[in-house]
This record gives structure tokens, sequence and C-alpha cells, in this order.
């Protein structure tokens, strides 16, 4: 069972995660990123599906052409879990 | 230069597509999707996003697990256009 992260490391975590936003309401992080054009950011989304099954922890996440914003958060835990920061950490290492 | 339908093409034209529903704040239309799972839920999104590229005309849509939401809407018509209901029609016949 994964737990939730304390509010200690949670901001821990999160100092070492600079371009993710905190979402009390949702217990969440979030970041949005923006592409050249829909090809790029499709083909980054490809990527993420990719990372997301392999670790079966699966982003909140919406596409308007170039953009893409992601929420994520672990319901098993009702909140932040370490999953979704080794989910964002991996996800950030995907656009350098 | 595409254009807004009129109110009585859209009509018609969504009387065609009963499971999408339109959103009169945005004039647009809105179908949400479930799947068996995550994989079938992005291989659909892989699918519509090849039919986009290629039409030059791109859903603005959400995806979480096994759910996807998908919105059309035309900017440069300040509306639905045909563009939509023809995307609307392909995306359908991707579920048939």
């Amino acid at each position: 069972m994964v737990t939730r992260l304390t509010d200690g490391l949670r901001d821990e975590s999160l100092a070492s995660l600079p371009e993710w936003r905190h979402e009390p309401a949702r217990d969440a992080i979030v970041r949005s990123f923006a592409f050249r054009d829909f090809v790029e950011a499709f083909g980054f989304m490809t990527r993420v599906a990719l990372l997301a099954e392999k670790a079966d922890h699966h982003p909140e996440w919406s596409n308007v052409w170039n953009k893409v914003d992601i929420l994520l958060t672990t319901h098993d835990a009702g909140g932040l879990s370490i999953r979704d920061i080794q989910m964002a950490q991996a996800i950030d290492a995907l656009v350098g």
C-alpha cells in the first residue's frame, strides 16, 4: 500500500521539482507544458503514456494543440505519494 | 475560410451524432468515452491524434485512466463548423 506523503516530505520533494505546483484542494501536483505544435505535444504524451503504464501510475491530463497539462496524485493514498514524485521526475527528464 | 454552422445546419448535423452533446457556451460538441483500461484509452487517443493531425483539426481533450473526454469546436470560425461534424463522424467510426 502506498501512503500519502507527510507535509514535511511533500515540501522537501517539491523543492526538487520547481516546475510543479502543489494544488492543495486535490493534494496533487500540476505542471503545464508547451510545445512547438500538436505533433510534438502528442509525441510527449505518448512517452508519458508508456512511462505511466509501465509504472501503473497514470496522470490526469489534458491537451489543446501544443499544450499539455498534467496532474499527478495517488487515489489509493488519498493524495500525493512517492509515486507522484517519481513520475514527475521521470516526466521532467523527458523534457530535459 | 471555414464558416460557423447556422443553427439549422448545426441541429441537422447533431441529429446524426446522437452520442455528442452540444455545449452552447462554447458552441462546441462534446463526447465522453470509457474503455477497458488505460492502454485501450490511449490507443484510441493515438488513433484520434493521427486523424486530427491529418485533418489539421485538433480536439480539446482530457484523459483519466480509462476515460477520454473530447470537445470539438473551430476556433477560426468562432464555433462549430463542418470540420467538427466530420471529425466527430470519424471519431465515432473508430469506436463503431
